[in-house]
């Protein structure tokens, strides 16, 4: 019999002034957050945002180190004086700030021998024990050490290191959903959720999510389960509510 | 003479698994950190995502609550069974979760007496003692309690709201800020920045993001003061560095 898949839980600690200034608006998390939960079976179960401040990325850090099987790290590996997540987790994990000899190398080749500068060798400089997570389209690669992933903070670079990435990752179990949309509003279908809840315990999640669009009010009622006989079950009994109530479904939905 | 504005900071925390799940876009950090530190001062310092789970949301509601002036949260205050917020903030300052009268009475007459069920009566429940934060657009307000204010989940409810919240926050020193968007890439003039950082310690912030606009490849050089003349002085400094390396600033940046 082939052995189950555990559960596997990962945090995200996005770093950088500017989310949190509102300056730029965040991309990564929800990119991450499908990729893992949908691709990886490993759910997302915390995200936190902090400033470029060392005692914050280093507190975060440990803390979500601690509570999840990783963590992934967005934002701060770049050349400039403000970027300092290398530095934080060397210190957050105790472990010398120093050369990785291959992001050396291949950072020295692809800037040149000549153009090779100060601030373009520091983006080798990671926790002394670190691994590379290669980066096809700027060169500067990420790294893990423990169960921490750094990343870059710019969405197009990080994407394209998702590849790269995925072997250092243990997958959990999968994630089904099912999504029934109807028009009517929460308080509506409350009761009839809250009992089908209770029924699937732990075993379904049950999400309630209100909307308004082209002129429609209506909810979303999401449906997640690590079993596809629950979800299915769970589905039917929900369909049984919306139609003893009269109420439409949503076409695709 | 005038008293000065202290410096005044506020954590974000984001209850709602449809944002860790991914399958929702958060807009609400975004647009609440733009108006916290331009319209009022007050620098959001944190922000956390945590799902609809009791003991995550007491535990980072007093953590996030101890370590800034106020709290702000989102999501988690509507008539389902996983909108669970209101309880849990009344556990977690120990006060009883108990209806309140203003709000039940407002959501009385909103939906009539014939109309007014359980689930819509749960949304008037919320910690003794909270002052209520009224809701122009669909009537369940939010609340604050202690230093910790809760407003839902839907962007356009609450953005509504954000007028009838003003008056409970105290605003912090304005910040002001300029970019400065130039033709280059970051380890160009990473050094530059890192001497002028040094330079302005902490009474300038400095931030460099690269970007990728229009087939231009550059970097927007943020900076951010309480000091309007610090600010400009440190302006002019950038700009001698930027001019020396003959680099192209971006018109209108």
């Amino acid at each position: 019999m082939k052995k189950k898949n555990k559960k596997i839980t990962a945090g995200i600690l996005v770093i950088g002034n500017e989310i949190l200034s509102g300056r730029t608006i965040d991309k990564n998390i929800s990119f991450l957050a499908l990729w893992l939960n949908n691709s990886l079976g490993i759910k997302v179960s915390e995200v936190r945002i902090v400033p470029d401040i060392e005692n914050k990325i280093i507190k975060s850090v440990i803390s979500l180190s601690k509570n999840y099987n990783y963590v992934l790290t967005t934002g701060g590996i770049g050349p400039t004086h403000d970027d300092i997540t290398s530095k934080s987790i060397s210190k957050a994990f105790k472990k010398k700030y120093t050369y990785h000899k291959e992001a050396f190398n291949i950072l020295k080749k692809y800037y040149g021998d000549k153009n090779f500068n100060d601030p373009r060798k520091k983006m080798a400089k990671m926790p002394k024990g670190a691994k590379l997570i290669l980066n096809p389209s700027s060169a500067a690669p990420g790294f893990i050490i423990k169960n921490v992933i750094c990343l870059p903070g710019v969405p197009s670079i990080l994407k394209s290191m998702i590849g790269n990435l995925k072997k250092y990752l243990k997958p959990g179990l999968k994630t089904y959903s099912l999504t029934v949309s109807v028009e009517t509003i929460e308080s509506n279908i409350a009761k009839g959720l809250e009992q089908t809840q209770k029924r699937y315990k732990k075993f379904v999640d049950i999400g309630s999510y209100p909307f308004f669009r082209l002129g429609k009010i209506g909810v979303a009622i999401v449906l997640r389960s690590e079993s596809r006989n629950r979800l299915q079950s769970c589905h039917k009994s929900i369909i049984k509510i919306l139609k003893n109530k009269k109420l439409k479904v949503f076409k695709g939905a």
